[in-house]
């Protein structure tokens, strides 16, 4: 090997390189509002533009970077641009950047106790904070038979309670009961939790959907709940999970915990709370009620990396009931065993998820708590909040638009009023008003469809959008809604 | 706020900010050495150290530093330093470390092709190169039926081609079979299968952990596979699963992977080879022998997060046939629909995976490979290899040891020989060797037990050893067993 050549590791090299890449990194949040926010590549573009196979010798960091610049970043989606409104926000932030380049660099794999005290005591000290900050129940804290764990993913969190909540009827019922056990949730949850069944064994014909409409702003109605619960209750079936949303993907729909709690409680069901994008504006007292009745929660789910300037991924899941999950989701083979373990003094959070690795991921959390502040996270959401009102406030402003769901977060829905007698109910209307923005680079935004509306969703949430991306988004909406109704 | 205070983001104060983090990595990996290996913390801690409740206000980048250097790091264990050879390895190197920068830095979330075309297509691409240095079959490329993704960790991995492969048998047979399925592997498996049974509802009595012993060093017997399957077709069973190892956690036995194919084909079930350690040594042309036999399997398994310097997280899965994981992992609600998913033009990965978010893992994996290119992977393994041997004849040459298995690959099985009346066979010996030398902090080392005797693993594999390292380690352990063997 040449002098010159990259070492598996060394300090000195990682330290050169590492700063020309923190470089490259820092230019591309300079110029980031130069890329077209939604990639405008066509399927298949990249294979065209790379080798067919790895190279033999080595090539070097400025080669790569070259290739970054002009094969990579083209094909890049922009969660990070200012200008970025799709689906939910996923921060990114000085903070949780250096706590993944920690995490990163010490590269240890926390399965258990022993195998980086640190990583199992951080991540429970962390939690317990964000519990404060959210102020949960004490039984969520690391103190007593509950806790908190990071997860990869809200999919993670709930598909490792469903099984938790699983095997617990059935540890008193048998296994062959599985066919019979069924699970409630509003016809807004997270797709997650239908796929969290299906890996379960939950028979499709016993996941209850239940309907919601603009009368309750498309929350669950604990009457609706209460009601399948009976029916199902006299068919011989078994109602044993019921998961509430605070903040639905499609309107932020809010579930009414404390009466769905009650309810779960007295048929003696999991009752899981997915707050996994308005979890974060519960730290703001005046936003804390979304979550009133998680008391009657068996567990909460919250994403730390959506709205809450942790770089993906740290999905943060808390249980009352630490065990139910163990007894689930434990190992114990004798390549693992160590004294601390099985002198049960510490957790090994190995048992509380589906893989056995799991990176050093609470030093991101501890470190955006740390160099912000909760003050600084509150004005944070505030400001976010604050824009999806202005925004709110310039479409009802337009006659030719309508608000379509009253906003609760940072969300807006909206869409382009058809003319009467629309055949589709202004569906192509406004999914052409969607593919034109898109397709402008200029912004990008996402849709849902509720009661039969297409609707554009509007998410605030990125770290770097200011007003004046608003009022930009805004008139690039009007005047690509003047053109459609023009060419009508 | 002050002027110097932080913001969620901003280009010149990540630069100036990650540039300080840079160097705090460089000197923690020129500093590593001076760490003890497996970290000396008691069980709690930390807590002690850290307040209540993170702050109201922030805190500055030094101060969070000072408190990893004090706080943080005595609880690490140390899975980079030279003097590691716990578990299996976990591999940083200065190429992983900048690929995850660069996908922190990005942070975007690659759930569907739109979603950020470059990370679905930049980890298609990846994981044919890589199939091709391990020469694996055409079907496992991505241009035809089958192809690879990024998994977390090897557990995701066999979890949901283990659902795959029950949701395929159902599809046929009724979800009421379930209860009838049968899965097969070496007790030499990983726990990982067994927790994915768990998870998948497969009931305990129906997973058969075939026996094994040193008369085929632990590997899997054909014939005794053969006749599990028989007899539980006859008793009215449905084999659909089996599970094959290259290189097992407890003694890298190698299952025949020819003969199993073969037999999993005949009864038409499902054939997975979990590499996840081993697979790596397979680019190197004299050990891709081990995997001789791959062509019949359904799906194939390695982990580049453990002996292929790419930093956590990235499990390298092929499969035969995509449909049969889409079948069993899509969700398509309607905020996630696109004109591109919509006319099936592009792979959703969302669709291959437990999660729905997912990071942009393969720019480690394709920095990894540019950076250091095949040759140089190749002389990374053959390095590890040749210390393992020197490792194995320094422990034969003294007659106090016994090397318990024959070495395969970068690890090796010994244990101090037990005097011939020892009650337990060595193992209270054993165990106290492999404390006293893990409590001295100049290395850490784990343990297994095969056939009753207690072994101590030696696993060659982080990035910085040498021989020097390994030299020293032995010169430790002969010690202590001398200090052992005179308190006898």
């Amino acid at each position: 090997m040449m002098e010159n050549v990259l070492k598996p590791m060394d300090a000195e090299q990682l330290r050169e390189h590492a700063h020309q890449m923190v470089d490259f990194i820092a230019d591309y949040y300079k110029n980031i509002e130069t890329f077209p926010v939604l990639s405008q590549v066509q399927p298949g573009y990249l294979r065209d533009l790379l080798p067919d196979s790895a190279p033999n010798c080595p090539e070097s960091l400025q080669e790569v970077l070259d290739d970054v610049r002009l094969k990579i970043i083209p094909g890049v989606t922009h969660w990070q641009s200012p200008n970025y409104y799709a689906y939910f926000p996923s921060n990114s932030s000085t903070a949780g950047f250096l706590g993944e380049m920690l995490s990163a660099g010490l590269n240890i794999v926390g399965f258990s106790w022993i195998s980086s005290p640190a990583a199992t005591e951080l991540e429970m000290i962390v939690l317990d904070w964000l519990a404060k900050m959210l102020k949960l129940p004490e039984h969520f804290l690391s103190l007593g038979k509950g806790g908190g764990v990071i997860q990869g993913t809200a999919s993670e969190a709930v598909l490792v309670v469903l099984l938790a909540a699983r095997d617990k009827v059935l540890r008193r019922l048998g296994k062959k009961s599985t066919g019979k056990l069924v699970v409630y949730s509003s016809d807004q949850a997270h797709a997650a939790l239908q796929k969290a069944c299906q890996i379960a064994g939950i028979l499709p014909a016993n996941y209850r959907l239940l309907k919601t409409d603009s009368s309750t702003n498309f929350a669950l109605s604990p009457d609706a709940v209460s009601k399948a619960i009976f029916d199902d209750s006299q068919a011989g079936l078994i109602p044993f999970f019921l998961c509430a949303t605070v903040g639905t993907t499609s309107s932020t729909a809010v579930d009414p915990l404390s009466a769905l709690g009650k309810i779960a409680k007295e048929n003696d069901m999991w009752f899981h709370v997915d707050a996994a994008y308005a979890g974060s504006a519960c730290i703001c007292p005046e936003y804390r009620h979304y979550i009133d009745g998680v008391e009657e929660a068996d567990s909460f789910n919250m994403n730390a990396h959506k709205w809450f300037l942790t770089n993906s991924d740290c999905s943060a899941l808390w249980v009352k009931d630490q065990s139910a999950l163990i007894q689930s989701l434990s190992t114990n083979p004798e390549y693992l065993k160590n004294k601390a373990s099985q002198a049960n003094t510490v957790v090994d959070y190995k048992d509380w998820q589906i893989p056995l690795g799991r990176r050093f991921r609470s030093l991101r959390l501890w470190m955006v708590m740390r160099l912000y502040g909760l003050k600084n996270l509150q004005s944070y959401i505030r400001g976010h909040i604050k824009l999806a009102i202005q925004f709110e406030e310039l479409v009802v402003a337009d006659p030719r638009f309508e608000v379509v769901v009253p906003r609760t977060f940072s969300l807006v829905w909206f869409r382009l009023l058809p003319p009467q007698d629309d055949e589709d109910n202004g569906y192509r209307l406004n999914y052409s008003l969607l593919e034109s923005v898109n397709a402008s680079g200029k912004l990008f935004m996402s849709h849902t469809v509720l009661s039969g509306k297409f609707i554009l969703r509007f998410a605030v949430g990125a770290p770097l959008t200011e007003e004046k991306h608003v009022r930009e988004a805004w008139t690039l909406l009007q005047d690509k809604a003047t053109t459609l109704l023009g060419k009508q």
